[in-house]
C-alpha cells in the first residue's frame, strides 16, 4: 500500500474495461461477484421474492417497518484508488452503511447499490469491489438486491441500506438522560490512525493501516443495545466528539467522557509516538472504524463489547456549542472531520 | 434554455456556496426545502415515525413487504446545469424514480436522496432542486425521509425510492405470453425530441423541450395496469424498442408492434419536421418521457390511459437478438442509448 504502487491495477492494462463491457456486461458482472457471496450462490426467494434485474426489487420483511439510510463515497475524497484496492473500497463502503442500521439498534438486510466510474476502469476491478461489498454485507445476513451503473468521471458509490429493528423499537438519538451511562462498542482511533501513516507515505503499523481498509464495526453490539434498553446511540463516523455532539444536542444534554477510561489502543498510540503527535486527538476526533456510542440508564448492565467511557449531563443551559466535554474540560481543536470545506 | 444562459444561475455569484454553508448547513436547507413540500410543511409522523437526522429513517408501510430501487444521475451525462435548471433537474431525477415503482404496479412511498456537488454550488440553486425533487414525489404521496452530502467534482444524485405494491402484488418484466395484448401509457418520444432540439441549440418546440425538462409519467396507470390483470410491465426510460427488449427476454417471448398504432404526437412530428429526420425513431428509441409499457391478456378491457401498440408472439427460437419487430421487421439502428459508451 505505498502512494504509487495499486495504480496499474486500479486503471492500466489487464482485460476489458467498463467501456468494453457495456452498461449491462458491467452489471452482469457485479450481479456474478454479488450472488457468489450469497448463501448457496443465489438469493433467498422468500426474503428477495424479486431481485435485481426488474424496475424494482422486492424485500420481504418481517414487520411493515424499514429501517433505511443512505451514503454516498467520491473517489478522492472518501477512498483513494492508490491507497485502497477495490476489495477494501468495497468492504468499507459497505460496512459505513451496515454500521447506520446497527447504530438504530437494528439487523441490516439488503443493500442496493448505485456505481458510477470511469468507462476505462476494469471490469476486473468493479467485480473485486461489488464481492467485497457483498461479503461484507453477507456477514450479518444482509445481500444486495439492486443497483444501478453509470459512467461517471470518478468512482462514485451511492449504497443504501434496509434493514429492520431490534423488538422494542429502533434507538434514535435523541433519548439520553441526564444520569445515563455513556458507553462504546468497537475501536476507536484506529482507521484515523492507519490513514494519517498513509499520507505521509508509509504502511505500518499494519494493524492501523488495515483498520482504515478493512474497518470492523461491531454490528451485533447494536441491537444488543437495543435490547438492554439503550436510550440513544450513534455510530462514530465523524469522530466520537462530532458524533456524541449530535447526539447530545438530538437530545437536550450534555456529555462527559471520564479521561482515566478513553483507552488508547496500542497501534494508535504506536502511531502517535511515530508520528509526535497526541494519540488521543485519534480516539476523539477520528471517524472510519464506526464504533457504536450510546447511552444507557445507569442501572443497566452493559451488554458484552461495550465499555463505559462516560456519563449524560444537565447541559449548561448557556446554549453552548460545547456540549461534550472531557473531564469537565473542552477540548480544543476540531471535533470531527467536515465535508464541503475547498 | 439557450446553451450558456443558465451558467451564471448555476455557477456565479449570488448568495452562499455549499462550502459556505458546511455539509451541516447545506443538509438543513435540504431539509427544509423538501419539508416545505410535504403535507402540512412537516412528514407524517405515523408514515415516518423516524425521519431525516438520524443514522437511518423509519418507514412504516401497510405490510411487510417493501420494493425499492435506486437510481444515480451524473452531471454532463444525464443532465446540463446550462440546459435544465435545478427544478427540472430535481422533477426529473424524483420522476425516474417514482416511475419505476408505477412500472411495478407499486405506489411509490418514500424518498432518499445522496446529493454531490462542487462546493461552489450556490446554496439557493441546491434548496430549488430538493424542493423541485420532493414536490414532484408529493404529486404522488411520496416524500423524502433521508439521504447524505458529499463534496464532488460535478453533481451526481444518488436517488433510491421505496413503495408498495398493489394488491395482488408487483408486475415483473417476466410475465408476458404470447396473444397478450402490448399496451403504452403515457408520452413516446417528446423528451427525445426535446432533446435533438436543444443540442442543435434550439429552444422550441417548448412542448418537447419541457417534456425532457419536467416529464409527466403516468404514475397511476402502474397500479392501474396491476389491478386490471398486467402480467409484465417496464417503464421506459433507455427507449421502446430497448426496453421491450428487456420484457420480451425476460418473458421469453417476442414482441411485434402494430405500425399503425404508434402514433407520432404532434410535437414529435414537428422536430421531425424541423430537423428533417423520421420522428418515428423518437418515439421508437427516446428514453426520459417514463411511459409505461405492459402486457395484458387479450380479453382485457385496458384501463384508462392505455392504448394498444402491439401483440406478443412465440420468439422465433432462433435465439436471435432481435426480439420486438415492428410490423414484422426488424428495425435497423439502434433500439436506445447505452450508457458506459466513451
Amino acid at each position: 500500500v505505498s502512494s504509487q504502487g495499486r495504480t496499474p491495477d486500479a486503471r492500466g492494462p489487464g482485460g476489458p474495461t467498463a467501456a468494453d463491457a457495456g452498461e449491462f456486461g458491467l452489471i452482469d458482472a457485479i450481479l456474478a461477484a454479488t450472488a457468489a457471496a450469497a448463501p448457496g450462490g443465489r438469493l433467498d426467494a422468500a426474503q428477495v421474492p424479486i431481485g435485481p434485474g426488474d424496475d424494482a426489487a422486492l424485500l420481504a420483511l418481517a414487520g411493515p417497518q424499514v429501517l433505511v439510510s443512505t451514503d454516498m463515497l467520491v473517489e478522492g475524497r472518501h477512498f483513494r484508488r492508490d491507497w485502497s484496492e477495490a476489495a477494501d473500497i468495497g468492504t468499507r463502503a459497505a460496512a459505513a452503511n451496515l454500521a447506520d442500521i446497527a447504530a438504530m439498534g437494528g439487523y441490516p438486510r439488503a443493500l442496493l447499490v448505485g456505481f458510477g466510474a470511469p468507462p476505462d476502469t476494469p471490469v476486473a476491478w468493479v467485480r473485486e469491489l461489488a464481492g467485497a461489498l457483498a461479503a461484507e454485507a453477507g456477514t450479518v445476513g444482509a445481500v444486495v438486491i439492486g443497483g444501478d451503473t453509470v459512467a461517471a468521471p470518478q468512482v462514485v458509490l451511492a449504497i443504501t441500506v434496509l434493514g429492520e429493528a431490534a423488538p422494542g423499537g429502533p434507538v434514535t438519538r435523541a433519548g439520553a438522560r441526564p444520569g445515563d451511562v455513556v458507553a462504546v462498542a468497537g475501536r476507536l482511533g484506529w482507521a484515523a490512525a492507519g490513514l494519517a501513516v498513509l499520507r505521509r507515505g508509509f504502511r505500518s503499523p499494519r494493524a492501523a493501516v488495515n483498520a482504515l481498509r478493512r474497518p470492523e464495526p461491531p454490528y451485533a453490539a447494536g441491537p444488543a443495545a437495543a435490547l438492554a434498553g439503550a436510550r440513544a446511540m450513534i455510530d462514530v463516523s465523524d469522530g466520537l466528539l462530532a458524533d456524541l455532539g449530535h447526539l447530545a444536542r438530538a437530545s437536550g444534554v450534555a456529555v462527559d467522557l471520564d479521561p482515566a477510561t478513553l483507552v488508547v489502543d496500542e497501534p494508535v498510540a504506536a502511531v502517535g509516538a511515530a508520528l509526535n503527535t497526541d494519540p488521543l486527538d485519534f480516539v476523539l476526533t477520528g471517524g472510519d472504524d464506526h464504533a457504536l456510542v450510546a447511552c444507557f440508564p445507569s442501572d443497566v448492565a452493559l451488554p458484552g463489547g461495550w465499555r463505559r467511557i462516560g456519563r449524560v449531563q444537565v447541559p449548561s443551559g448557556d446554549g453552548a456549542e460545547a456540549v461534550v466535554t472531557v473531564g469537565g474540560v473542552v477540548r480544543s481543536g476540531p471535533t470531527g472531520h467536515r465535508h464541503f470545506t475547498a
